[in-house]
């Protein structure tokens, strides 16, 4: 793969490709247009030409693209040819419901260890895994060659939770609490914010009411 | 408020200033520079004021913004100042996560109602309420003047669940099912897919094995 500067709106739409492409799959469908793809994901099919250019030929003019292929180039793209093991920091409700989520065992994540410093919580079992004590996650992280970690604490927990990951060598963070973390700059964070797109819809609907 | 055309990145934005002035207003901090509230949120300072000249003069050179003030504002802008209530469909890990969901609840948002078509979920009790059948939803949208409306259920339900929405005279959807929507252009939709941000960081850490 070349080093190009690929836009993150383009790696954002490349999953959500591969993963209606899995669907498609599912069903057996074996090919597919980028009018199929833009409408199945609701883009332009200029925007999915576009995006799949940054990545080389795909596709047969008047043919379309092989789905199974597509995957397979999607799916190497994104880095995930190999399984992931991950960490979860925040054993409650959101925890929890990452550690179930059907959708990231789908794309090879694996969540390896769950943590919390809340001692009502350590012991529970979340599916087949026991809740551990924070002090535990190191040990976890080099045992199973974990490199990313979510969060899901509340917000003021969370520096403190980015600060034991990085210690603990991690070098990415999926970050679900509402707060921007500090990090050294060889590790990668992502904040996924529930509430800012609610906060959309408030302010498109109070617009409508003028 | 002006019905100028306002980028949905600096909405997205505004909802992350709000929440960070509510956290320094909670700990008693009266007046805040743009560089404290980049700095808060990870943006640049001249993006803060560019996102706030949006909607008109704010704070005062030398002294900052009045923080009570600009929590009422930000407010304001994204349609909060009254309170809103939500229906949820889904009552998964992922659902009874986002029912629970403290920030929420710090905006506003109120869920009146919890809808799953499973019955082994009707009759379980998420928090105070009671999950429903999704015959009840048209019924507790109407009496509790319910625009907005969540979906927590797995990608080959979601597009049902829309349109049950949409007939119930929804206006708005929150989406967390990994699927695009069909619905009339006078329905509001926003996608949160948990995966894609994820898919980012691996994409990252591949690179970086190069």
């Amino acid at each position: 793969m070349k080093a190009l500067k690929i836009p993150e709106a383009t790696i954002t739409r490349l999953s959500i490709y591969s993963r209606f492409l899995k669907r498609l799959d599912k069903k057996g469908i074996t090919t597919v247009s980028s009018g199929d793809i833009a409408e199945g994901v609701g883009v332009s099919p200029a925007q999915v030409r576009k995006d799949l250019a940054y990545f080389g030929e795909f596709g047969t003019r008047g043919v379309g693209y092989n789905v199974k292929d597509l995957i397979r180039y999607t799916v190497k793209i994104l880095g995930l040819s190999e399984p992931w093991n991950l960490v979860m920091v925040g054993a409650g409700n959101l925890g929890s419901a990452l550690v179930t989520y059907r959708e990231f065992k789908d794309r090879g994540f694996t969540i390896v260890g769950v943590f919390d410093n809340d001692l009502t919580k350590i012991g529970k079992r979340i599916a087949d895994l026991e809740v551990l004590p924070l002090e535990d996650l190191p040990r976890v992280v080099k045992e199973n060659n974990v490199r990313i970690g979510i969060i899901a604490v509340p917000a003021k927990a969370a520096q403190e939770i980015a600060d034991i990951m990085v210690k603990a060598g991690l070098e990415a963070i999926l970050n679900f609490a509402p707060i921007s973390l500090n990090v050294p700059d060889h590790v990668e964070v992502r904040n996924v914010d529930l509430s800012v797109k609610l906060e959309i819809l408030t302010f498109n609907l109070a617009l409508r009411e003028k």
